[in-house]
């Protein structure tokens, strides 16, 4: 088990993100941890992450299921020798998400989200991921992780049209007709 | 266009959902309109729900388009008439999410969520899901709602085991082996 989180290698422009970023004080701050084989991590929700009494909130789940895709796909990747002559970093973004709630997931206890890649093709990686609570399964997902497209990492994007962003610091925002396709 | 949101009519111990209760102080407070065919919401993402810069989480998105697709699923199930002769309220739990990423979602704008339902069958739901953003659709999504199981609405729930729920007041935990089966 490698004993830095992936998160953490992600480079520091791409580290905000509120599930997983390292540089969003208040986010969730996800830590995933690769072993070769599989990516681990670890998270408890907190009282207010409630879906209804005594269960977790079902889209607290299915963020830490994305973060964790991202990671495992990231680390996958890394394992596979694909950042090679590639200058972009070995960060992914979702193109798709689905996750099979099999029960009610308690709230209270820590919860285990382990991530494996199914499939690397390109620069797509499919993982499928579970998530446990003392030890049994609560959910199930497949995540279609793209690697990130070079026009959202652009350091000379500008804001633009009506659309302004409310982020403290350097953050702007691209131009909508830039928003790549995912898929 | 109703005017009283539809998570305005769940019963309170019912309404401490993270992304829609309007009892949870902390989150996100969703509110869904129906109009008799459609349900929309709006919801204008903080700074810090971030995924990278620019772009607006992916997994609030997923939590936008849950929270959205129950409240769907209670007035499309009210306006089918579901609730006669059931003494369970018309309360949905989300049975399988599934959202595709189509572009990256600014961040900034309000986002608009629109649900339709597209079928009801018996205690199931099957929701459709756009999430636009400044008009131009940014992730589609289709998710199954199941009514609640009578299990997780019981009043007489007890803590039990080794799992402990940290909540405020008089918020129980129901037995590991009292889960119920969503499928």
């Amino acid at each position: 088990m490698e004993t830095k989180p992936i998160q953490d290698t992600y480079p520091d422009e791409l580290s905000h993100c509120f599930g997983c970023g390292r540089l969003n004080a208040q986010g969730h701050q996800l830590k995933s941890y690769w072993d070769g084989k599989e990516a681990v991590a670890q998270f408890t929700p907190l009282p207010h992450h409630i879906a209804i009494p005594g269960y977790a909130y079902g889209g607290l789940i299915a963020s830490l299921i994305d973060c964790h895709a991202m990671a495992t796909a990231a680390a996958a990747a890394l394992d596979a020798g694909l950042e090679q002559g590639d200058p972009r970093p070995l960060r992914y973004v979702t193109a798709s998400l689905r996750v099979d709630y099999l029960r009610p997931t308690p709230l209270g206890p820590p919860l285990e989200i382990r991530g494996r890649p199914k499939e690397i093709r390109g620069k797509k990686v499919v993982v499928e991921v579970r998530l446990l609570a003392g030890g049994v399964e609560c959910a199930h997902a497949e995540v279609i992780a793209v690697q990130i497209p070079q026009t959202m990492t652009r350091a000379d994007r500008k804001a633009c049209g009506n659309v302004t962003v409310d982020i403290p610091g350097d953050i702007e925002h691209c131009r909508e007709e830039e928003w790549p396709s995912l898929k």
